[in-house]
Protein backbone atom coordinates (compact mmCIF):
# COMPACT_ATOMS: atom_id res chain seq x y z
CA UNK A 1 0.00 0.00 0.00
CA UNK A 2 1.85 2.97 -0.98
CA UNK A 3 0.06 6.42 -0.24
CA UNK A 4 1.66 9.57 -2.04
CA UNK A 5 1.09 13.40 -1.01
CA UNK A 6 1.67 15.73 -3.69
CA UNK A 7 2.18 19.67 -2.94
CA UNK A 8 3.94 22.23 -3.48
CA UNK A 9 4.85 23.80 -7.25
CA UNK A 10 3.61 20.18 -8.65
CA UNK A 11 0.19 21.72 -7.98
CA UNK A 12 0.44 24.65 -10.47
CA UNK A 13 2.85 23.47 -12.90
CA UNK A 14 0.26 21.77 -15.45
CA UNK A 15 3.18 19.64 -17.01
CA UNK A 16 4.85 18.69 -14.07
CA UNK A 17 1.60 17.21 -12.56
CA UNK A 18 0.55 15.69 -15.80
CA UNK A 19 3.83 13.57 -15.91
CA UNK A 20 3.78 12.86 -12.10
CA UNK A 21 -0.42 11.54 -12.64
CA UNK A 22 0.95 9.67 -15.22
CA UNK A 23 4.02 7.95 -13.13
CA UNK A 24 1.44 7.73 -10.65
CA UNK A 25 -0.63 5.94 -12.86
CA UNK A 26 1.75 3.00 -13.48
CA UNK A 27 2.48 2.01 -9.56
CA UNK A 28 1.11 -1.49 -9.35
CA UNK A 29 -1.20 -2.42 -5.73
CA UNK A 30 -3.33 -0.18 -3.84
CA UNK A 31 -2.67 3.29 -3.60
CA UNK A 32 -4.15 6.68 -2.27
CA UNK A 33 -3.38 10.18 -3.66
CA UNK A 34 -3.57 12.78 -1.03
CA UNK A 35 -2.67 16.85 -2.71
CA UNK A 36 -2.22 19.87 -1.59
CA UNK A 37 -3.38 23.23 -2.68
CA UNK A 38 -0.68 25.33 -4.20
CA UNK A 39 -1.06 28.78 -4.61
CA UNK A 40 -4.11 28.77 -7.03
CA UNK A 41 -6.08 29.46 -3.40
CA UNK A 42 -4.31 31.94 -2.26
CA UNK A 43 -4.74 33.51 -6.19
CA UNK A 44 -8.23 32.90 -5.87
CA UNK A 45 -9.19 34.74 -2.56
CA UNK A 46 -6.84 37.76 -3.99
CA UNK A 47 -9.07 38.28 -7.07
CA UNK A 48 -12.34 38.18 -5.20
CA UNK A 49 -10.41 40.57 -2.53
CA UNK A 50 -9.49 38.51 0.28
CA UNK A 51 -6.60 38.67 2.42
CA UNK A 52 -4.61 35.14 3.20
CA UNK A 53 -2.91 34.85 6.52
CA UNK A 54 -0.69 32.52 7.80
CA UNK A 55 0.61 31.48 11.35
CA UNK A 56 3.49 28.88 11.26
CA UNK A 57 3.20 27.78 8.06
CA UNK A 58 -0.44 27.31 8.43
CA UNK A 59 -3.44 29.55 6.43
CA UNK A 60 -6.00 30.99 9.12
CA UNK A 61 -9.61 30.01 7.37
CA UNK A 62 -12.30 32.37 8.21
CA UNK A 63 -15.78 31.67 6.49
CA UNK A 64 -14.89 33.67 3.24
CA UNK A 65 -11.64 31.83 3.08
CA UNK A 66 -13.08 27.93 3.93
CA UNK A 67 -15.61 28.47 1.02
CA UNK A 68 -12.87 29.67 -1.25
CA UNK A 69 -10.06 26.49 -0.06
CA UNK A 70 -13.56 24.02 -0.64
CA UNK A 71 -13.86 25.70 -4.15
CA UNK A 72 -10.50 25.37 -5.05
CA UNK A 73 -8.93 22.62 -3.33
CA UNK A 74 -12.32 19.63 -3.60
CA UNK A 75 -13.42 21.09 -6.65
CA UNK A 76 -11.09 22.74 -9.13
CA UNK A 77 -7.71 20.62 -8.19
CA UNK A 78 -9.75 17.24 -7.19
CA UNK A 79 -11.84 17.00 -10.05
CA UNK A 80 -8.85 17.98 -12.78
CA UNK A 81 -6.64 15.28 -11.14
CA UNK A 82 -9.45 12.70 -10.85
CA UNK A 83 -10.21 13.35 -14.71
CA UNK A 84 -6.31 13.08 -15.71
CA UNK A 85 -5.98 9.57 -13.37
CA UNK A 86 -9.09 8.47 -15.16
CA UNK A 87 -7.49 9.41 -18.97
CA UNK A 88 -4.47 7.15 -17.48
CA UNK A 89 -6.73 4.39 -16.69
CA UNK A 90 -6.28 4.32 -13.17
CA UNK A 91 -9.99 4.36 -11.47
CA UNK A 92 -9.66 7.55 -9.45
CA UNK A 93 -13.03 8.81 -6.84
CA UNK A 94 -11.98 12.15 -5.08
CA UNK A 95 -13.29 12.81 -2.24
CA UNK A 96 -13.16 15.04 0.84
CA UNK A 97 -13.44 13.58 4.71
CA UNK A 98 -17.36 14.16 4.27
CA UNK A 99 -17.75 11.89 1.73
CA UNK A 100 -18.46 9.01 3.11
CA UNK A 101 -17.50 10.48 6.19
CA UNK A 102 -14.41 9.38 5.69
CA UNK A 103 -11.98 12.02 7.29
CA UNK A 104 -13.90 13.15 10.49
CA UNK A 105 -12.14 16.18 12.03
CA UNK A 106 -12.70 18.80 15.09
CA UNK A 107 -12.37 21.94 14.88
CA UNK A 108 -9.05 23.42 16.13
CA UNK A 109 -9.28 24.39 20.19
CA UNK A 110 -5.64 26.15 20.26
CA UNK A 111 -5.13 28.38 23.65
CA UNK A 112 -3.77 31.73 21.80
CA UNK A 113 -4.54 31.59 18.38
CA UNK A 114 -7.87 31.33 16.31
CA UNK A 115 -7.30 28.97 13.58
CA UNK A 116 -10.67 29.67 11.93
CA UNK A 117 -12.15 26.35 9.95
CA UNK A 118 -9.43 24.01 10.49
CA UNK A 119 -9.82 20.82 11.43
CA UNK A 120 -7.91 18.51 13.07
CA UNK A 121 -8.22 14.77 12.59
CA UNK A 122 -10.31 12.50 15.16
CA UNK A 123 -11.05 9.47 12.85
CA UNK A 124 -10.57 7.84 9.33
CA UNK A 125 -13.71 5.65 8.08
CA UNK A 126 -11.41 2.29 7.78
CA UNK A 127 -13.80 0.17 7.01
CA UNK A 128 -15.35 2.16 4.00
CA UNK A 129 -11.79 2.89 3.16
CA UNK A 130 -11.17 -0.90 2.76
CA UNK A 131 -14.14 -1.21 1.00
CA UNK A 132 -13.58 0.79 -1.52
CA UNK A 133 -9.67 0.37 -2.20
CA UNK A 134 -10.49 -3.99 -2.53
CA UNK A 135 -13.18 -3.02 -5.20
CA UNK A 136 -9.89 -1.56 -6.73
CA UNK A 137 -10.80 2.32 -6.42
CA UNK A 138 -8.07 4.28 -6.20
CA UNK A 139 -8.69 7.53 -3.74
CA UNK A 140 -8.05 10.92 -4.29
CA UNK A 141 -8.13 13.19 -1.23
CA UNK A 142 -8.27 17.15 -1.02
CA UNK A 143 -7.30 18.66 2.51
CA UNK A 144 -10.67 19.56 3.23
CA UNK A 145 -12.20 17.57 6.12
CA UNK A 146 -15.58 17.55 7.89
CA UNK A 147 -16.68 17.59 11.90
CA UNK A 148 -19.67 15.35 11.52
CA UNK A 149 -22.08 18.18 12.51
CA UNK A 150 -22.67 19.76 8.35
CA UNK A 151 -19.28 21.96 9.23
CA UNK A 152 -16.38 21.54 6.44
CA UNK A 153 -13.16 22.40 7.54
CA UNK A 154 -9.65 23.18 5.90
CA UNK A 155 -7.48 20.33 7.21
CA UNK A 156 -3.10 20.17 6.33
CA UNK A 157 -2.81 18.02 3.19
CA UNK A 158 0.39 16.41 4.88
CA UNK A 159 -1.55 15.29 7.93
CA UNK A 160 -4.42 13.98 5.97
CA UNK A 161 -1.61 11.80 4.17
CA UNK A 162 -0.17 10.61 7.65
CA UNK A 163 -3.55 10.24 9.60
CA UNK A 164 -4.47 7.72 6.30
CA UNK A 165 -1.14 6.03 6.70
CA UNK A 166 -1.73 5.47 10.60
CA UNK A 167 -4.83 4.15 10.29
CA UNK A 168 -4.41 1.81 7.20
CA UNK A 169 -1.05 0.56 8.78
CA UNK A 170 -3.21 -1.88 10.91
CA UNK A 171 -4.30 -3.59 7.80
CA UNK A 172 -1.53 -3.15 5.34
CA UNK A 173 2.30 -2.54 4.98
CA UNK A 174 2.05 1.32 4.13
CA UNK A 175 4.72 3.33 1.92
CA UNK A 176 4.08 6.62 2.70
CA UNK A 177 5.35 9.17 -0.13
CA UNK A 178 5.90 13.26 0.81
CA UNK A 179 6.77 14.57 -3.32
CA UNK A 180 7.29 17.85 -3.67
CA UNK A 181 9.60 20.11 -6.03
CA UNK A 182 12.80 19.40 -4.11
CA UNK A 183 14.97 16.27 -4.04
CA UNK A 184 14.61 15.66 -0.47
CA UNK A 185 14.79 17.15 2.54
CA UNK A 186 18.37 19.67 2.40
CA UNK A 187 21.38 20.06 4.40
CA UNK A 188 21.35 23.71 2.95
CA UNK A 189 17.97 25.08 1.22
CA UNK A 190 19.67 26.48 -1.72
CA UNK A 191 21.68 23.24 -2.79
CA UNK A 192 19.80 20.90 -4.10
CA UNK A 193 22.87 18.39 -4.09
CA UNK A 194 22.67 18.78 -0.24
CA UNK A 195 20.38 15.98 -0.09
CA UNK A 196 19.80 14.17 3.76
CA UNK A 197 19.70 10.59 2.88
CA UNK A 198 19.01 8.97 5.52
CA UNK A 199 17.09 11.21 8.74
CA UNK A 200 16.46 9.67 12.20
CA UNK A 201 14.96 11.41 15.48
CA UNK A 202 18.37 11.76 16.67
CA UNK A 203 19.45 13.53 13.85
CA UNK A 204 16.09 15.46 13.59
CA UNK A 205 16.60 16.69 17.02
CA UNK A 206 20.20 18.13 16.84
CA UNK A 207 18.96 19.75 13.04
CA UNK A 208 16.20 21.59 14.64
CA UNK A 209 18.47 22.72 17.81
CA UNK A 210 20.97 24.31 15.23
CA UNK A 211 18.05 25.85 12.86
CA UNK A 212 19.50 24.07 9.81
CA UNK A 213 16.35 22.80 9.05
CA UNK A 214 13.62 24.90 6.62
CA UNK A 215 10.60 26.05 9.20
CA UNK A 216 7.80 25.10 6.29
CA UNK A 217 9.88 21.53 6.99
CA UNK A 218 9.34 20.39 10.62
CA UNK A 219 5.33 20.06 10.59
CA UNK A 220 6.08 17.89 7.75
CA UNK A 221 8.75 16.03 9.43
CA UNK A 222 6.69 16.23 12.71
CA UNK A 223 3.99 14.36 10.81
CA UNK A 224 6.37 11.70 9.46
CA UNK A 225 7.91 10.61 12.88
CA UNK A 226 4.39 10.39 14.63
CA UNK A 227 3.10 8.27 11.84
CA UNK A 228 6.28 5.76 11.89
CA UNK A 229 5.99 5.49 15.70
CA UNK A 230 2.57 4.41 15.20
CA UNK A 231 3.07 2.14 13.01
CA UNK A 232 3.76 3.27 9.05
CA UNK A 233 6.48 0.82 7.34
CA UNK A 234 8.55 3.63 5.80
CA UNK A 235 8.61 7.59 4.46
CA UNK A 236 10.23 8.54 1.81
CA UNK A 237 10.30 12.74 1.39
CA UNK A 238 11.59 13.77 -2.38
CA UNK A 239 10.76 14.94 -6.05
CA UNK A 240 8.28 13.25 -7.69
CA UNK A 241 10.37 11.23 -10.19
CA UNK A 242 10.77 9.03 -7.23
CA UNK A 243 7.00 7.63 -7.89
CA UNK A 244 9.06 6.50 -11.62
CA UNK A 245 12.22 5.17 -9.87
CA UNK A 246 13.02 3.35 -6.52
CA UNK A 247 16.76 4.11 -6.68
CA UNK A 248 16.44 7.82 -7.24
CA UNK A 249 17.71 10.46 -4.54
CA UNK A 250 15.74 11.14 -1.60
CA UNK A 251 14.69 11.76 2.02
CA UNK A 252 14.21 8.55 3.79
CA UNK A 253 12.87 8.74 7.20
CA UNK A 254 13.44 6.18 10.47
CA UNK A 255 12.61 5.99 13.69
CA UNK B 1 -35.19 3.28 -5.63
CA UNK B 2 -35.65 7.04 -5.64
CA UNK B 3 -33.59 9.94 -7.76
CA UNK B 4 -34.18 12.94 -6.51
CA UNK B 5 -32.99 16.09 -8.49
CA UNK B 6 -32.93 19.15 -6.62
CA UNK B 7 -32.21 22.72 -8.64
CA UNK B 8 -33.20 26.35 -8.74
CA UNK B 9 -33.55 28.39 -6.11
CA UNK B 10 -33.13 25.77 -3.15
CA UNK B 11 -29.94 25.33 -4.17
CA UNK B 12 -29.34 29.14 -2.94
CA UNK B 13 -31.43 29.56 0.03
CA UNK B 14 -29.74 27.95 3.41
CA UNK B 15 -32.91 27.03 5.05
CA UNK B 16 -35.11 25.75 2.08
CA UNK B 17 -31.53 23.37 1.39
CA UNK B 18 -31.32 22.42 5.03
CA UNK B 19 -35.50 21.62 5.20
CA UNK B 20 -34.62 19.95 2.06
CA UNK B 21 -31.72 17.58 2.92
CA UNK B 22 -33.57 16.82 6.34
CA UNK B 23 -36.36 15.24 4.35
CA UNK B 24 -34.06 13.52 1.59
CA UNK B 25 -32.69 12.07 5.01
CA UNK B 26 -35.47 10.75 6.24
CA UNK B 27 -36.60 8.49 2.46
CA UNK B 28 -35.88 4.90 3.20
CA UNK B 29 -34.28 2.74 0.74
CA UNK B 30 -31.53 3.30 -1.74
CA UNK B 31 -31.43 6.96 -3.28
CA UNK B 32 -29.48 9.71 -5.20
CA UNK B 33 -29.36 13.08 -5.05
CA UNK B 34 -28.26 14.92 -8.16
CA UNK B 35 -28.01 18.68 -6.97
CA UNK B 36 -28.06 21.63 -9.71
CA UNK B 37 -25.86 25.02 -9.26
CA UNK B 38 -28.42 27.92 -8.53
CA UNK B 39 -26.93 31.30 -9.03
CA UNK B 40 -23.47 30.65 -7.62
CA UNK B 41 -21.85 29.58 -10.21
CA UNK B 42 -23.01 33.17 -12.01
CA UNK B 43 -22.47 35.70 -9.47
CA UNK B 44 -18.74 33.71 -8.55
CA UNK B 45 -18.06 34.33 -12.41
CA UNK B 46 -19.63 38.12 -12.28
CA UNK B 47 -16.98 38.35 -9.12
CA UNK B 48 -13.97 37.84 -11.50
CA UNK B 49 -15.24 39.40 -14.53
CA UNK B 50 -16.25 36.60 -16.51
CA UNK B 51 -19.77 37.57 -18.76
CA UNK B 52 -22.04 33.91 -18.52
CA UNK B 53 -23.60 33.29 -21.87
CA UNK B 54 -26.95 31.19 -22.43
CA UNK B 55 -28.49 29.62 -25.35
CA UNK B 56 -31.89 28.17 -25.37
CA UNK B 57 -31.51 27.90 -21.55
CA UNK B 58 -28.42 26.27 -21.58
CA UNK B 59 -25.25 28.04 -20.38
CA UNK B 60 -22.39 28.36 -23.32
CA UNK B 61 -18.90 26.95 -21.27
CA UNK B 62 -15.88 28.42 -22.41
CA UNK B 63 -12.55 27.72 -20.46
CA UNK B 64 -12.71 30.04 -17.41
CA UNK B 65 -16.54 29.20 -17.07
CA UNK B 66 -15.63 25.51 -16.87
CA UNK B 67 -13.35 26.33 -14.02
CA UNK B 68 -16.18 28.71 -12.08
CA UNK B 69 -18.87 25.67 -12.96
CA UNK B 70 -16.57 22.51 -11.65
CA UNK B 71 -15.47 24.60 -8.33
CA UNK B 72 -19.06 26.17 -7.63
CA UNK B 73 -20.68 22.89 -8.79
CA UNK B 74 -17.75 19.87 -7.55
CA UNK B 75 -16.29 21.79 -4.61
CA UNK B 76 -18.76 24.29 -3.14
CA UNK B 77 -22.23 22.64 -3.29
CA UNK B 78 -21.55 19.47 -3.57
CA UNK B 79 -19.20 19.22 -0.12
CA UNK B 80 -21.62 21.48 1.44
CA UNK B 81 -24.90 19.08 0.79
CA UNK B 82 -22.66 15.98 1.98
CA UNK B 83 -21.11 17.53 5.07
CA UNK B 84 -25.22 18.71 5.71
CA UNK B 85 -26.21 15.00 4.85
CA UNK B 86 -23.89 13.61 6.91
CA UNK B 87 -25.03 15.59 9.92
CA UNK B 88 -28.18 13.77 9.04
CA UNK B 89 -26.89 10.65 9.71
CA UNK B 90 -27.22 9.87 5.96
CA UNK B 91 -23.58 8.72 4.46
CA UNK B 92 -23.66 10.86 1.49
CA UNK B 93 -20.74 10.87 -0.83
CA UNK B 94 -20.41 13.47 -3.49
CA UNK B 95 -19.05 12.75 -7.08
CA UNK B 96 -18.90 14.50 -10.52
CA UNK B 97 -18.90 11.74 -13.53
CA UNK B 98 -14.95 11.84 -13.42
CA UNK B 99 -15.10 10.23 -10.01
CA UNK B 100 -15.09 6.26 -10.55
CA UNK B 101 -15.78 6.94 -14.42
CA UNK B 102 -19.45 7.21 -12.74
CA UNK B 103 -20.63 9.25 -15.74
CA UNK B 104 -18.69 9.58 -19.05
CA UNK B 105 -20.07 12.36 -21.68
CA UNK B 106 -18.66 13.39 -25.11
CA UNK B 107 -18.13 17.09 -25.56
CA UNK B 108 -21.62 18.35 -27.32
CA UNK B 109 -20.81 18.59 -31.60
CA UNK B 110 -24.03 20.91 -32.44
CA UNK B 111 -24.07 21.90 -35.95
CA UNK B 112 -24.71 25.85 -35.71
CA UNK B 113 -23.66 26.26 -31.70
CA UNK B 114 -20.46 25.81 -29.77
CA UNK B 115 -21.39 25.62 -26.27
CA UNK B 116 -18.06 24.63 -24.95
CA UNK B 117 -17.11 22.45 -22.61
CA UNK B 118 -20.71 20.75 -22.31
CA UNK B 119 -20.90 17.27 -22.19
CA UNK B 120 -23.89 14.82 -23.16
CA UNK B 121 -23.65 11.49 -21.00
CA UNK B 122 -22.95 8.49 -23.19
CA UNK B 123 -22.81 5.71 -20.36
CA UNK B 124 -23.31 5.38 -16.89
CA UNK B 125 -20.60 3.14 -14.54
CA UNK B 126 -23.94 0.85 -13.54
CA UNK B 127 -21.60 -1.94 -11.78
CA UNK B 128 -19.56 0.02 -9.55
CA UNK B 129 -22.83 2.88 -8.53
CA UNK B 130 -25.05 -0.33 -8.08
CA UNK B 131 -21.70 -1.76 -6.01
CA UNK B 132 -21.82 1.56 -4.22
CA UNK B 133 -25.02 1.44 -3.57
CA UNK B 134 -25.76 -1.75 -2.10
CA UNK B 135 -22.66 -0.38 0.27
CA UNK B 136 -25.10 1.42 1.86
CA UNK B 137 -23.76 4.95 0.36
CA UNK B 138 -25.68 7.30 -0.92
CA UNK B 139 -24.23 9.18 -3.96
CA UNK B 140 -24.56 12.86 -4.49
CA UNK B 141 -23.87 14.32 -7.89
CA UNK B 142 -23.29 17.53 -9.14
CA UNK B 143 -23.98 18.21 -13.00
CA UNK B 144 -19.78 17.93 -13.88
CA UNK B 145 -18.86 14.74 -15.72
CA UNK B 146 -15.39 13.87 -18.22
CA UNK B 147 -14.93 12.70 -21.37
CA UNK B 148 -12.38 9.82 -20.62
CA UNK B 149 -9.59 11.92 -22.12
CA UNK B 150 -8.67 14.07 -18.98
CA UNK B 151 -11.55 16.69 -20.00
CA UNK B 152 -14.44 17.70 -17.18
CA UNK B 153 -17.35 18.50 -19.24
CA UNK B 154 -20.15 20.87 -17.74
CA UNK B 155 -23.62 18.97 -18.12
CA UNK B 156 -27.13 19.74 -17.32
CA UNK B 157 -28.18 18.08 -14.09
CA UNK B 158 -31.53 17.13 -15.43
CA UNK B 159 -30.18 14.55 -17.85
CA UNK B 160 -27.50 13.38 -15.29
CA UNK B 161 -30.89 12.72 -12.97
CA UNK B 162 -32.10 11.30 -15.99
CA UNK B 163 -29.70 9.34 -17.27
CA UNK B 164 -29.01 7.29 -14.20
CA UNK B 165 -32.73 6.95 -13.46
CA UNK B 166 -32.34 5.16 -17.01
CA UNK B 167 -29.45 2.99 -16.28
CA UNK B 168 -30.49 2.17 -13.39
CA UNK B 169 -34.15 1.23 -14.25
CA UNK B 170 -32.39 -2.55 -15.44
CA UNK B 171 -31.95 -2.88 -11.83
CA UNK B 172 -34.39 -1.46 -9.74
CA UNK B 173 -38.12 0.16 -10.03
CA UNK B 174 -37.02 3.80 -10.36
CA UNK B 175 -38.92 7.02 -9.17
CA UNK B 176 -37.66 10.30 -10.51
CA UNK B 177 -38.39 13.17 -8.61
CA UNK B 178 -37.50 17.28 -10.00
CA UNK B 179 -37.76 19.07 -6.94
CA UNK B 180 -37.83 23.25 -6.97
CA UNK B 181 -39.65 26.22 -5.58
CA UNK B 182 -42.57 25.56 -7.73
CA UNK B 183 -45.61 22.96 -6.60
CA UNK B 184 -45.32 21.25 -10.20
CA UNK B 185 -45.71 22.22 -13.83
CA UNK B 186 -48.28 25.10 -14.31
CA UNK B 187 -50.56 25.83 -16.49
CA UNK B 188 -50.27 29.58 -15.65
CA UNK B 189 -46.82 30.45 -14.43
CA UNK B 190 -47.78 33.20 -12.51
CA UNK B 191 -50.18 31.00 -10.40
CA UNK B 192 -49.13 28.37 -8.23
CA UNK B 193 -52.29 27.42 -7.90
CA UNK B 194 -52.64 25.96 -11.82
CA UNK B 195 -50.69 22.51 -11.49
CA UNK B 196 -50.91 20.41 -14.36
CA UNK B 197 -51.79 17.51 -11.79
CA UNK B 198 -50.60 14.55 -14.56
CA UNK B 199 -49.27 15.42 -18.02
CA UNK B 200 -48.98 13.19 -20.77
CA UNK B 201 -47.27 12.59 -23.91
CA UNK B 202 -50.40 14.13 -25.95
CA UNK B 203 -51.22 16.88 -23.16
CA UNK B 204 -47.46 17.91 -23.74
CA UNK B 205 -47.63 18.41 -27.63
CA UNK B 206 -50.72 20.07 -27.04
CA UNK B 207 -49.63 22.23 -24.40
CA UNK B 208 -45.82 23.07 -26.57
CA UNK B 209 -47.75 23.60 -29.37
CA UNK B 210 -49.58 26.25 -27.81
CA UNK B 211 -46.70 28.05 -26.53
CA UNK B 212 -48.63 27.33 -23.17
CA UNK B 213 -45.31 26.00 -20.94
CA UNK B 214 -42.27 27.67 -19.92
CA UNK B 215 -39.23 27.30 -22.33
CA UNK B 216 -37.34 26.45 -19.38
CA UNK B 217 -39.66 23.29 -18.76
CA UNK B 218 -39.05 22.25 -21.92
CA UNK B 219 -35.73 20.60 -21.79
CA UNK B 220 -37.10 18.93 -18.79
CA UNK B 221 -40.01 17.69 -20.12
CA UNK B 222 -38.32 16.07 -22.67
CA UNK B 223 -35.84 14.37 -20.39
CA UNK B 224 -39.23 12.86 -18.58
CA UNK B 225 -41.00 11.56 -21.50
CA UNK B 226 -37.20 10.10 -22.94
CA UNK B 227 -36.72 8.51 -19.08
CA UNK B 228 -40.20 6.93 -19.13
CA UNK B 229 -39.47 5.81 -22.80
CA UNK B 230 -36.75 3.88 -21.57
CA UNK B 231 -37.61 2.02 -18.40
CA UNK B 232 -38.24 4.50 -15.49
CA UNK B 233 -41.48 3.49 -13.65
CA UNK B 234 -42.31 7.09 -12.32
CA UNK B 235 -41.81 10.93 -12.74
CA UNK B 236 -42.55 13.50 -10.50
CA UNK B 237 -42.46 17.15 -10.73
CA UNK B 238 -42.85 19.76 -8.06
CA UNK B 239 -42.48 21.43 -4.92
CA UNK B 240 -39.25 19.35 -2.48
CA UNK B 241 -42.20 19.01 0.40
CA UNK B 242 -43.42 15.91 -1.56
CA UNK B 243 -39.99 14.35 -0.23
CA UNK B 244 -41.82 14.39 2.89
CA UNK B 245 -45.36 14.04 1.99
CA UNK B 246 -46.26 11.14 -0.75
CA UNK B 247 -49.82 13.03 -1.11
CA UNK B 248 -48.71 16.41 -1.54
CA UNK B 249 -49.75 18.47 -4.82
CA UNK B 250 -47.05 17.80 -7.97
CA UNK B 251 -47.10 17.21 -11.52
CA UNK B 252 -46.83 13.32 -11.87
CA UNK B 253 -45.39 12.56 -15.79
CA UNK B 254 -47.07 9.38 -17.60
CA UNK B 255 -46.38 8.63 -21.11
Amino acid sequence: MRIIKIGGNIIDNQRELSQCLADFSKIKGSKILVHGGGKSATKMAESIGLIPQMIEGRRITDAAMLEVVVMIYAGQINKNIVAQLQANSTNAMGFSGADGNLIQSEKRNHPSIDYGFVGDVKKVNIDLLTNLLSSGIVPVFCAITHDGKGQLLNTNADTIASELAIALSDFFDVTLNYCFEKPGVLFDAEDDSSVILTINQELYSKLKAEKAIHSGMIPKLDNCFNSLSKGVQKIKIGHHSMLQNDDSICTTIEL
